[in-house]
């Protein structure tokens, strides 16, 4: 493909390799799943027979060494290249386990967190093929920040975990799950906390009731927490009132998802490039890449491309370095750097994302509105981003927009 | 619904108000068909019990009197606000018979044209309850002014009709297809001429193929002749070279397939408002409604909807004023002109309607994604626009510019 | 100009042929004035002749009779082909003259107003020659709706004008000033006032300040006024708190001004469409208009100048139809029906005739750039558009779908 | 400045910080000059002095020894804050050097190109504060591929020069023109030239005669050569056929040249966040920056100047990684993939930046308007953007949908 992302680091490159080789085969099997509205759980195990979901993981406890942010967005970008859903999907997990990889490193450089063996040895079970993790968050009526799903002190030193999360993605094939949760303070307020849920836990009711317009075979299901006890050690406190953490508190934490849009956007131009290479159309039949018409949209579509790549690039290496420049934790103007860099990418890629597959269904000339046609999946698909955390589009430039003019972040967008 | 089209003639009022009944009706169907991709035969069977397949005939002649092609559309953007694909389909036929009354009254008028008698027994069939006609001109490989659908003369005075039409929409239902056709001149050159073929001629098969993103219920599949005998009578002569035609040689022809998409806005609209008013979000549980992106959203919304019924009237106020003061037939200027505004028309409508729907789906914050939503079925349906004829997007823009410029139409964009 | 806007009434059609006439010659003189950034007196004082200055004025009384809010917008819309700094400047005063032929009719129907033989008296007055008003109502650091400049009563029953205002539109020709004012009322609140301030009233200070970007010839200097004592008649009450009148206390006022616009825009495409018929470019020496990339733009831009149409035209006929339906006063939902097409119109018109000229400074290649070049000026003199009152985009957005959402209007924009 | 481009390179960075101290002084002029259209031969003065214009002479031969034009562009954009006009100017002669500083690498790299001593030479001529070039090569009625301008054999070995050459940016200043030309080559032909043409040469006239929209300080006047003499060393020959040339011969050609239109945005942004956090409005008096229309515009406006940057810095990054792997020039493929990337870099950055200083501009509520106000000259400058060689937008688009359809360049865009 012309001009791609190319992954920066060695363990990107085999990353990225692994990807492309999983976008060829999980292509095959895309347009099935698309339409049964099943979850591609065949893929899952050919990731994790490849070594592809430990990337993440040290190289001495396992795994690839992945660690640049910046070649797990390549990667991702070229998996959902074959399918859109099981990118996102595999996001969810890959990103857990870059978490604790990172974790670890701030500790190793003396930042503050888990005790590293514990983090090692979450690390190692990845790299031993368990899928760890996904983190679930959405709810309906409220936001991201704002949980209502709650745990309480049981009074035996367990906790109790009740609440409905929707959009669950990953739900069918993860073996524990990260919830965002509130936990009283006993002054009428909460506290923001994470809880680590066991799949198989009591309580734990993992519904397949995902059927939307698109990323279909996401398993983007609800999740729902009946009375779910948990140890204490699984009830992560922040010690913060709900709200107060950082809109992202991890301001890479989406690129990923973000680059999996720009993906969609390369498999629909790819598409209709080719096609365009060959199809002819009276009364003249000249092909129609030899048509200025066609030329003009592909030209459209190109630039399209290269916005988000451009986008996602520098947001990406910026992330990556200043990891690298603060290992033990960026302070809050780069925090908020970062952030700001991340939300317009997010904004700028999920909607270019859409017009490039838009431009791709109109120089498909009909074709592309077919059910049979890859292109018919691919538009309903692309339009997931805009609902992706953490932002939709009008609360993102508003959020920008504030940071900018050295306003506070504001709950009522 | 805030100022909406309204119609401008008593006959139109009546087409409207019926418009509004079913609409309401089909609605109530809408997404099961859409889910089966099977077409609403008693939507149709309804239509035609209340007169409203009779609309366009004079009402000496047993329907409603329906003229105005302004009232046309006005009326196929209400019914659309029910069902995009029941909306697309029923223009087939009410387009047709549009056609003849005005023949009618352009013989009337001392114009050129087939014989009174002949119209009036026509429209007299429709009135009584009969559904006579679809025109059916897309192929694949060529457009719609180069059909290589072929008429051949037998040599007992009748002709053989061969050739493969895509998007017959209305194919399901329609007694009599309008079939776009090239009869070879005898040097080399063909000319453009149309047949009347009955739906039960042997060698006409109407296949039941149609599987698209959406208008999933329009019955849009392929209708293909073979062999299909004619008489003489039914084989109707241009005695003009192919592609020499007008590109839209009515200029006022698919004005309601235009406003089918405006209804389909509006229907996107109407959805989000309405949740607006009544969905609270957390943390502070205020409405929706009050929320200022909300409000900066169906602004933006509100302003697509005034553009597209701006556009319409004055396309459809001149399309009307021209018919008054040329019975008999428009000067070419006057068609060129015509011809301009319905393709920026057509160009802008599809376009910002599509633009509609997509902000409707993110004011519905994630809901509108989900298949059971109705927005979900309005996304893909709204989407069918830019390919309906003469134009795609690119196609139509220069050859607006072409025209504006005093260039010749062309055959290579 | 193809496809251009047309008048609907008789009166109409005589102000339209008088502003083309005008149009023609200013045009000879726009370069000028723009460049020195004087006020073309000479365009007004032929106006003045020509009876165009007393368009709105009754026939009875002397004028053309103009009524048609729509054929005045057509009107402007001519003049600002030639000129756009003299069609907003006269505006002001065509838009004054409106306002009270309407009263008039509104008294004459039994609505409430002011006596009709002093509306007359006005009305004779303006049709005898005279340039009797201006509206000035532009703060800096404040809206519209909330004027510092304050009356107060100095208590022998005459009353102190004190404010400062700017953007005075036409104030270096204007005999009479209404500006826009607030009153104590006593309990630490306003009442929204208006006065009619002549010119030569001591205390009056009309500056010739205006050195904008464009409209440079529109006399949009500061006035001020130092202690202009004003008989109470000359204080028009409105008995209201200031801001609790609609944004736009009369909702066709700013459609000849949105007009403008278009005017601009129709004059940067005529320029380089005639340049595209007549300018080669090499290695080939074709025509620009021949150039498929040429078509293209100037296809867009036709799409812009018809998009302008179609909203100026059926936001003017609602208009008139409304003024028609409701001679005396128009209910509140009708008010709030047209304000917010009235916002719709503008926010649209104000945006794509910038576009128009944008594309039209684009297929100039280069040549429009030049300061002798027309396009240079249009290019600064459409950038006006969107500061006009009463919302910049923005605010206009918000204000429409707050309408839509059933909220009232918001002074915190 | 937020995220703002950075530097990569040690001689980037005092090229960048040099840049900051010119532009802040240059701020203090630019008003003047732009209203005058003088040229501000004393910012040259100033940048010759402080060694800026010979940035790009390597370290051993006098200069700064920039190298990457990634930094370049950086420091062309910073430059640019202060003054538009200026940083044009002065990377017409910062880019002829940078060709030469890297002929000399190329060639001591084992690659063709002229003799290192003569490099070298026109090198240390720079550093001794010579202003040795410009390129000027645009023509009226031709593209920049297919010049009129012509050299002629005189017969005893030298050449005549004849030619009218438009928008010579420098001319005031430069001392030497580089000239794009045609040669006869008898058979009926041109093969495409370059001459090199002393300023102090008989029969150069360079016209004072640049008057224009915007970029008035740039000294963008005609020059023109009559019947200039020129000995053959002068006339370097390009043995190829006019037009055969790759429409860039230098893919990085016109990085700083787009990012001039960011600095441009970037300082339009600036006026207008800095207005917002101390202007207020009534009647409540909040801030600017507290409302939330004022941070939606914010947010798009960074949303602008983000896309910009990252197109860059992909941009520059990716051509001086091909410099590096290809020293002595890049393969055609190379070549290809970096014209596209420098044409949708140019494409996008002109386009946004123009929608920044506009979104600018409506942030500023009117007062940048006004004359006096930086943003009414920013909002000119930027518009220069898009004339820039070698492509208008349109045909941007259709070169860039061209290559990646594997069609061949065309002349007839």
């Amino acid at each position: 493909v012309l001009n791609e992302l190319q992954p920066i680091s060695e363990p990107g490159r085999r990353f990225v390799a692994l990807a492309e080789e999983h976008a060829a085969d999980f292509a095959t099997r895309a347009a099935q799943h698309d339409r049964d509205g099943t979850f591609p759980h065949e893929n899952f195990d050919a990731m994790k027979q490849s070594g592809f979901l430990a990337a993440p993981v040290p190289a001495e406890l396992g795994g690839l060494g992945l660690f640049s942010m910046h070649d797990m967005a390549v990667g991702i970008s070229r998996l959902a290249r074959g399918d859109g859903s099981t990118s996102i999907a595999v996001y969810m997990h890959l990103f857990s386990v870059s978490i604790m990889h990172r974790m670890l490193r701030s500790v190793q450089s003396g930042g503050s967190g888990p005790p590293a063996p514990a983090l090692e040895g979450l690390l190692r079970g990845v790299a031993g093929g368990q899928i760890v993790a996904s983190i679930t968050g959405t709810e309906a009526g409220t936001t991201i920040r704002y949980p209502r799903t709650e745990v309480t002190p049981s009074g035996d030193g367990t906790y109790l975990l009740n609440g409905h999360k929707i959009f669950g993605t990953l739900s069918p094939y993860a073996t524990m799950f990260f919830v965002g949760s509130r936990l009283a303070d006993g002054d009428g307020g909460y506290e923001s906390v994470f809880c680590a849920v066991p799949r198989n836990a009591a309580g734990v009711d993992v519904r397949d009731n995902w059927d939307a317009l698109g990323m279909r075979a996401s398993g983007s299901g609800d999740v729902v927490y009946t009375n779910v006890r948990l140890p204490a050690a699984s009830v992560i406190r922040s010690r913060r009132p709900l709200g107060a953490e950082s809109t992202v508190n991890d301001p890479g934490a989406n690129l990923g998802l973000i680059a999996a849009f720009l993906g969609i956007a390369e498999a629909a131009a790819a598409t209709v490039v080719d096609a365009a290479k060959s199809r002819r159309r009276g009364p003249t039949d000249r092909l129609l890449a030899e048509r200025h018409t066609t030329q003009h949209l592909i030209g459209e579509l190109e630039v399209d491309l290269q916005v988000c790549r451009a986008m996602i690039a520098r947001n990406g290496l910026a992330f990556d370095d200043a990891l690298a420049r603060h290992p033990g934790g960026a302070p809050p103007e780069v925090q908020e750097d970062l952030e700001r860099r991340h939300q317009a990418t997010k904004y700028v890629v999920n909607r270019r994302a859409i017009d490039a597959v838009d431009r791709a269904l109109t120089a498909s000339g009909g074709a592309g509105y077919m059910s049979k046609h890859p292109l018919s999946r691919l538009y309903r698909d692309v339009r997931a981003g805009p609902f992706m955390q953490p932002y939709a589009p009008m609360e993102a430039l508003e959020t920008i927009g504030r940071t900018v003019l050295g306003q506070p972040p504001s709950d009522e967008l």
